[in-house]
């Protein structure tokens, strides 16, 4: 065990797990005041689901010793059985190895959620998480991570960080639960603007802080690597930032707040499997690639009748997919250890083996996500009642509204709609 | 001294640093919007004057060499004296040691604030908390864990990150203030509700993220115990935001994002003492229990009549009680390195042992801080005017509103309560 | 290479790049609702241009060898050359030492936009922002911290972690700016009080914490140093807060949450360049003199008629000022390996070197940044139209309004105002 190994992994883990409340505020600044605090409770039960279901058998079936042709890992974990405090992976706690992997599952379910957004059904989603968790996530981190999975040891396609478990599977996931759950009412008519783009931004501050661990983390150590996982990290979310805004100068006159927040996302987003194998100059690229590609991406659904609220599909689906496929363009040796791309003279070897894994990996998702939704809203309904919707999720299904400000300086008075005192405080 | 050691603990105090901001937000969302900046300043000015009392003085009689029968620390450190860059205390630097023990100091005072919400005098708070931290605070950590300490030397109760100086003083000081000074204009007849609940839970958010450093950081180095402790603190969180969220459906129909967010904090102020002593799965029963009996334990206040507003009691008290007793049912010897509770073989004995620790915290704490509550009340008074309360503490106190929207969008009026021109920012 | 101090050194520069967001909100919360959205992109932005212009040629030409006189680094690491995953300088990555350098001067642009908020051209500070950080921000690190730099060098003056490249320079450029561009509209005649005070506290708190990774990680490793910086950093920052809160009550009779927010700044300011090489008492008094100098020096720009609008002159350059003399006082050799200041039986010599640099810096900065405003300024215009100031640079800029509470729980109607639908969301 090294000590330095562990003190950055610790800090990388508990940065990931801000990750979450800085989505679920990065989320809720983009709906409507009425339901608010549905977006941020969708992502707040995920933390606590998740980690249910990981510590009882998702870390298990992930990494632990494949069972069956790199598909899935066994059972000798579960329940974290056998990691004690003093069991080490490599360099660092085995428990803290799989905490960390934890926060990586907790914050991919919650991204679903910004699809769907401002219309499911509570109940629902506290049944789709934990299925979705074990039935896409752990598969998934297995074959791209996992002891024996297929992805990385028969196809040996790369992904420093979650391009195909983490952005692809939400992204493709979001895809299918909007189809299912159709659109927003008004979808396409009213304006639906963000109710709070300070409380945006500073979801996007938050997220970035921690997307360092996220991918710096992913060298499960403080070395050189996580030291230029990290500097690429910086670079590509400055080039997405860069790169939509200048889209949205060029197209409709003006660069928005909104368009900042979603470009740098789109960025970070794109470097999450490659930071840890391209050169900074591809780094600059591909953030500027999914910064350009994704602000034409999120108005597809416009074209094509999802809707994807929030903007995950063309956000994380397309920039997982930028950012997975163009490791095989701009990997180069000093980073990967091997495996070079085509700039860098690997030929297009590696660029295969990347869209094998990204086509699988958003294949299988795509059809066990609709299934599972289908199955979710044929028995207990994924969608919320169109009274609920209208009246908003705040009110109907959590009994508290975002915002009280009966005294805002201006003496505006309270609504009729207000709910009954509330008891439980801390 | 350990460069990975050092590294972690470092980050662990910047993390604590941030619960008291984090802290102040999760208050200040929650109270009405009158007296928002009050909240924020209780904490701010607490960070400010627990950091010259522990500098001058605190430290030294905590964690200096014991002078009286466990009960108290000696002058040698007074001013930090002795506290070079070049000392070492185990494995890190003396003074970051010191530092970290500090940002334990300051959050527990800030604490106690949320009692007393919406009607406190400024200035008596500001006579109350280098004072309280003195009396209360630094012998109740010298007993815990300073050299020679009676709880830990003499009786061996186990408190890893801080149930009895932390949770328990605060949560029993939080109930002598609010006896004292009585409650609100209008409790139990208005509805008082948070103004805010996004600022709530953007709290809830930070503190979680602190927490991490708060409960892995008491390892003081970056080792397998360190990992265990940040995982129990995970899992205990989100187990007790099950447990709370789990009654609010069965007893009032709706689960809240305040519950949400009131029960993890109940499952980390559980796991605090316990996080390094317990299993896993101690820890999951711990979250969940402490989710479970406080989301009961916050209804007390109206059934005694003691107006605990933000729920010091109900939720630092009575989670903080739950902690640490149970460390005497879950601990186990691959973590303690020795006491082993109830349900591992250990019998009664460590559970009696946390018992006697619980009473004598809880019992000194209430009567040093009623006293020096009523002591301060009968001489400059704890409590601000019936005017102040009821026009708010903001703009009678700091002349100041929380908010200033006259051009909110749609052009609301300025109110004629406009405080004149700030002259300073920064 | 050691892997404790890369951990810390990983982490710290994690902490600073969250300080940009931090100060975004800081910023943000101070100005009037209409032009929120554009105070918080003129930070955004910045980390975006900044890095790209390091990337390019700002790190070799700060970082790289000394090439003229001690003025300017060379050329060698033009596109970060030569610094793959295996390079090392000290003990840590070279390319983690130049991304923490980097995160440096991101925030010290951000600090500038403070001086011209609400009425800046957006295009004019894309132009500005990175000729800035060429002309200015890397020859002054390069002078104070690069290889061979001047004023480190043949001086011997001491800025541990950037009152001179950081304080000072954005404080002196925000001067030369106002002056350039002028007052807002209304300047002395309306209130232009802050309009969401909670978010001007959690951009200060994220400041505070981030600020621990600027200074403690100027030590550039886990070790004794980085422990005394942070301390002094903690303490300096609280008898800010009390300096200024102590004024504001003598004079104005009620101690405000911009003051205390303020105070803690200007403190932190001020301990920024001496928190590697004084005592604890030294910071104590240096934190406290920074809180009662800058309280008064924000009012400075009433009586002088220039609109620093969120006091950056105030606070930052006069602190920076203070901090960067006061090491000539309170130098310790115990800290700082060799030099003693007034107090410690030093003499003036340190005093006399650390006021040469001030005024050397100052003067270039002032001069630099003045030139470069007006060429931008009677090329493009540096200020915006009358119209777009009263209508707000969100609307007329960005396209956008910060808030939409169309249905706030009391069904305000919207705006006439109302934007477009936005098509980009992520």
């Amino acid at each position: 065990m090294d000590t330095g190994d562990t003190a950055w992994l610790l800090a990388a883990t508990a940065l990931v797990l801000l990750m979450t409340p800085g989505l679920a505020l990065f989320y809720a600044g983009m709906v409507r005041t009425k339901s608010v605090l549905n977006m941020l409770m969708m992502s707040f039960v995920a933390i606590a689901l998740v980690t249910v279901v990981w510590l009882a058998a998702g870390y298990s079936l992930a990494f632990g010793e494949d069972t069956v042709a790199g598909l899935i890992g066994g059972l000798d974990h579960l329940g974290m059985a056998g990691l004690g405090p003093d069991s080490v992976q490599g360099t660092v706690p085995t428990v803290l190895f799989a905490t960390f992997q934890l926060t990586f599952a907790i914050v991919t379910v919650a991204l679903i959620s910004g699809a769907i957004a401002d219309r499911a059904k509570f109940g629902a989603w506290l049944v789709f998480v934990p299925l979705w968790a074990l039935l896409v996530y752990v598969p998934v981190a297995h074959w791209t991570w996992g002891p024996g999975g297929w992805i990385l040891n028969h196809l040996g396609a790369l992904d420093f960080a979650g391009g195909l478990p983490v952005e692809i599977t939400s992204g493709a996931s979001g895809l299918a639960l909007c189809l299912i759950i159709g659109p927003r009412l008004g979808f396409k008519k009213d304006a639906m603007r963000p109710h709070n783009l300070p409380m945006v931004m500073l979801g996007a501050g938050l997220l970035w802080f921690g997307w360092f661990g996220f991918n710096a983390g992913s060298a499960l150590g403080a070395n050189g690597l996580a030291a230029a996982a990290f500097l690429n990290t910086l670079a590509a979310g400055c080039t997405g930032l860069l790169g939509w805004l200048f889209v949205e100068q060029r197209r409709d006159g003006h660069p928005t707040t909104l368009g900042a927040a979603s470009g740098a996302v789109a960025g970070l987003v794109a470097i999450t499997p490659s930071c840890g194998s391209v050169s900074l100059l591809g780094a600059l690229v591909i953030g500027l690639t999914a910064g350009i590609v994704c602000s034409y991406a999120v108005s597809w659904k416009f074209r094509f009748n999802y809707d994807d609220s929030l903007d995950v599909v063309g956000v994380h689906l397309v920039g997982g997919i930028i950012g997975t496929l163009l490791i095989g363009v701009f990997a180069v040796a000093e980073m990967t250890g091997g495996p070079e791309g085509l700039l860098y003279g690997g030929g297009l070897a590696q660029l295969g083996k990347q869209l094998v894994a990204v086509v699988a990996v958003a294949a299988y998702t795509f059809g066990v996500t609709y299934g599972l939704g289908k199955l979710i809203d044929r028995t207990i309904g994924f969608r919320a009642s169109e009274e609920q919707e209208h009246t908003g999720l705040d009110l109907t299904v959590h009994a508290e509204t975002a915002y009280d400000h009966g005294v805002l300086g201006h003496g505006a008075p309270v609504t009729s709609a207000t709910p009954a005192p509330q008891k439980a405080k801390a």
